[in-house]
């Protein structure tokens, strides 16, 4: 039998029926990325399954959208919003509430199948302009009614649930565009709704678009790129992929402008000053809890694609690996844009799941001493003027070969750079067969790293049948993150959750942030006070009671601002 | 008659008597640095003033410090601060409230030239540990005593008056150690109260005193270095003259601890997160009106001087200069430590009082088309690892020559480097004679800043005999500062104070902020209110009333905080 006769599931590739539970929580309703062989074959011995297990699918959530509550909101106050937006940007039926009312959580994923959505706005609404949202939110401080922003959904710590019904801003309808362009500042002036690829794509655009001077680049590239809104990168404090060189979310800021209860916050785009603590920074983060983000000014960069050098190496170990990274963020040569270094588990998947793990490759690999289980891939890239970027790559691999890593030409990094936005899209082929995927991140410095990544893996692998792959993809010369994909097939979804829940725990008592670049929303709050401290959310809260006297904005715990809500 | 044989003044260069207003204002009571015969001649000229002039001094502040007020606190509470930090800790006499309770601004100067000293404490404190400071502040909260915070005195915006009375907390007497260096992280915990020649000599000499694995630098280094504390760089958000390559003050922060009247605010060593707006942040630029900075974690760089590169230019005209700059922080090849441009009256009165405004060196500039009072000099060094160092000076000059301008060696930027934290103290030589010397800084967008320089020098030049120089020398992708130095011979004080009241107008009305790295203090309070708006001050008064409910914390008005008092 050769192996395209073998058995393979029919992994779905069917768009979702419109009006359905898995048009919502499928990352892209059009987007497909299936499992390999390699990986099938992996599932079935790591989880103990057959090709049977394989026949029968969970419940996929295509059932129609049907809501158990009504909208608790009265005519009057629907005809108040109608009067601000127009009737054609108000919408209370079933799926529009589901749809705006969910974020990409597993969690939320996972109810969705069950037709469980009963968290969820009583009102949707497709703010047109600022004026708007001044308006909406002015109107729901005086009534009392609780406002979730939604950018585009693509949250996944339960960022945007409706705990207490109220309406949904969708800034993502009308508020997503790049208003102008700054050749003098290098800035752009964007609306918080804005895709991505949108933004990036105007930049790289700009003189045509914009009678700009050069072609710029936004430099910010999450995973989530395709699917995620500058706002949000900014309210929840997002990185990309590139962030070692251009730096997070937060750093790309310049200045702001927010509704809030309080009023409107408006920050000046001056890069530097000492006046006083910097009301622009304490905005970042606060993940709609304070006000809602309508306008941003944000750094961009000199788009040039030609000077980009790429580079991939085998570490012969972990601490190896670590080492040569560390040596690199810190030398002051320059830096890498991406940069990323995966774990023995991580490496190791990665070479079977491509066929690498027992051809030619990893001959030549075991015989430059670089073993299976022991051996690390790094990747990356360097971005920037021509010789900084040569310069920059020639010192990174001076530092890999004095590390005894074997090059493996830039091959390695064009292979992650095709999926890096599209692997997501195979979580619902595993979820359609009751595999979990799901990750956990954090950031960490330098100096507990090992401690918190041996003891996170430790827990995670004490229990049987969990994959559990790592890698370290921001870098700072004083700390790292690490990114956790666990993989299992639990025995129902709550098994999973107080595992994860176990998870978290063992990441912040080693030393690790409860986020480095997801947030903290409903699901990460329990962990956030003792994390923070008591002090610390004492200043939180006190700027929540400033920002939004009447507990309208977000409410429901986010952050861990309002938990007795 | 040969020049020597000219009339020159009789500059002080006697170290002010123990205990007199004069030790207390004076820069540092042991440096000098006199007007050179072309600075002379040049007051002369412009000032409209004779040698006669310069036979008589006005007062020099030598009399022992007398203080009108008595101590306003009771026996008990003396005693109380006593219990806390022995006797040996606690001052009350006239000369130290006096030391305790002045900054270096030229207000204070004035005045205390005048044996005016009527703002100070009741009490000189010097707390041993952070231990000391939470007993003391827990205290003074009770008692709704107030407390100012005493760094190494430098600030320059009556950022420590005792409005209210109260104690002074100084802080460099005992709090000024590095605690420890971690070479993993590349950072090193602090106390607030070090000097910055200590801080970089501790670093400097980490293998033998720390047995770290490197020598390391600060990288901060203002012209107050000598003078000033670390604390006092975090709580007014300095900037050093290299921040253009290490950042301000506020970058290279990497966690504190602050004693609050709400309790002790201590984050953590993690450099990314994404659990919410950053409280670390937050208290940053507080100037002591939140709480008291007791320890730091700063970024510390590898000290690699064999590598450092200069570079000197005169370009043929500010605009010039601007734009080159522009393009140097821009075109992303890496970027200079320190980068400065000087505007045409500026490079002309340096080429003047060094003596090369008309000989061999004026004609081959003039040759080379850069004429007086259109050329500009620009200055910078390059640091990091050596390539790199190599690369980015080539790429400046590349942009340099680009633009016209012509090459002057490094010999210039040594020049600089000689005097760069000297040349402060040629101000008491100046108001020994009625002259003042004093200067006002600004940040600005690339786009605002021919505006804010044209604006800001109409109105300087406006007054006649008023010399106006102006340098920019911290670089960001999205703009600069402005420094302007005026030097002039007012009525009297009182002429003065009102001239430079309408420059700050002049310098926010053109875009400008209130301040790019000197602070707010109690000086420039007036204004904040309109440069950040109603919403963003009540933001911050907001979190003043958080964390000093009781308005103990610094007050009278520092950062526009509590202006009624």
């Amino acid at each position: 039998m050769t192996a395209s006769n073998k058995f393979q599931p029919a992994w779905r590739e069917d768009v979702p029926a419109e009006g359905t539970y898995r048009s919502i929580f499928k990352y892209d309703p059009k987007k497909f990325s299936h499992p390999s062989a390699a990986w099938y074959e992996m599932f079935k011995k790591e989880f103990n399954m057959t090709d049977d297990d394989f026949k029968k699918r969970q419940p996929g959530g295509d059932e129609k959208v049907v809501l158990k509550q009504k909208p608790g909101l009265s005519e009057a106050q629907i005809n108040a919003f109608i009067s601000i937006v127009g009737k054609e940007n108000v919408a209370a039926d079933d799926f529009s509430r589901a749809k705006y009312g969910h974020g990409k959580s597993l969690d939320e994923n996972l109810a969705l199948r069950q037709q469980a959505a009963d968290r969820v706005p009583d009102l949707v609404i497709h703010p047109r302009n600022k004026e708007d949202v001044a308006r909406i939110v002015a109107y729901c401080n005086g009534q009392k009614i609780p406002i979730i922003t939604y950018g585009a959904g693509s949250g996944v710590v339960l960022g945007m649930r409706s705990d207490k019904g109220g309406i949904v801003l969708v800034m993502g309808t009308h508020m997503n565009k790049v208003l102008s362009i700054n050749d003098l500042n290098q800035t752009a002036v964007v609306q918080p709704g804005i895709l991505g690829p949108d933004f990036e794509a105007a930049l790289n655009d700009a003189p045509r678009l914009f009678n700009a001077a050069r072609r710029y680049t936004c430099g910010h590239f999450p995973q989530s790129f395709e699917l995620a809104s500058v706002g949000g990168w900014i309210l929840a404090l997002g990185s990309g992929q590139a962030s070692t060189y251009y730096g997070d979310a937060y750093d790309i800021v310049v200045s702001q402008e927010y509704v809030t209860p309080a009023g409107i916050i408006r920050t000046r785009d001056i890069p530097g000053t000492a006046t006083g603590p910097k009301v622009n920074d304490i905005m970042k983060g606060s993940e709609g809890a304070y006000g809602i983000l309508v306008e941003v000014t944000l750094k961009i960069f000199r788009y040039m694609p030609e000077n980009r050098q790429r580079f991939a190496f085998m570490f012969p170990s972990w601490e190896a690996a670590v080492n040569a990274s560390r040596e690199i963020i810190q030398a002051e040569f320059g830096r890498p844009a991406v940069l990323r270094i995966s774990d023995p588990e991580e490496t190791e998947i990665g070479l079977k799941l491509k066929g690498f793990n027992d051809g030619l490759l990893d001959k030549l690999l075991r015989f430059r001493g670089l073993m299976p289980m022991k051996r690390c891939l790094c990747i990356g890239t360097v971005e920037g003027e021509k010789g900084y970027t040569r310069h920059v790559k020639k010192e990174v691999s001076k530092i890999a070969h004095r590390a005894g890593a074997m090059s493996l030409t830039g091959y390695a990094t064009r292979q992650w750079e095709h999926g890096r936005y599209s692997d997501v899209h195979m979580r619902e082929d595993l979820l359609d067969y009751g595999i979990i995927i799901d990750t956990l991140e954090t950031g960490v410095s330098w100096e507990n790293l090992h401690r918190l990544h041996q003891g996170v893996r430790s827990f995670v692998k004490s229990r049987p049948g969990t994959i559990c792959t790592t890698h370290a993809s921001h870098f700072y010369p004083q700390g790292t993150n690490l990114y956790f994909i666990m993989i299992l097939k639990p025995k129902d979804s709550e098994e999973f959750f107080r595992f994860r829940s176990k998870v978290v725990d063992a990441i912040v008592a080693n030393g690790g942030s409860v986020s480095h670049h997801h947030g903290i929303g409903r699901m990460f709050a329990p962990w956030i006070e003792n994390y923070l401290g008591r002090e610390q959310m004492d200043v939180l809260r006190a700027l929540k009671r400033h920002f939004d006297p009447n507990g309208i904005m977000n409410p429901g715990g986010t952050l861990g601002l309002d938990p007795k809500l």
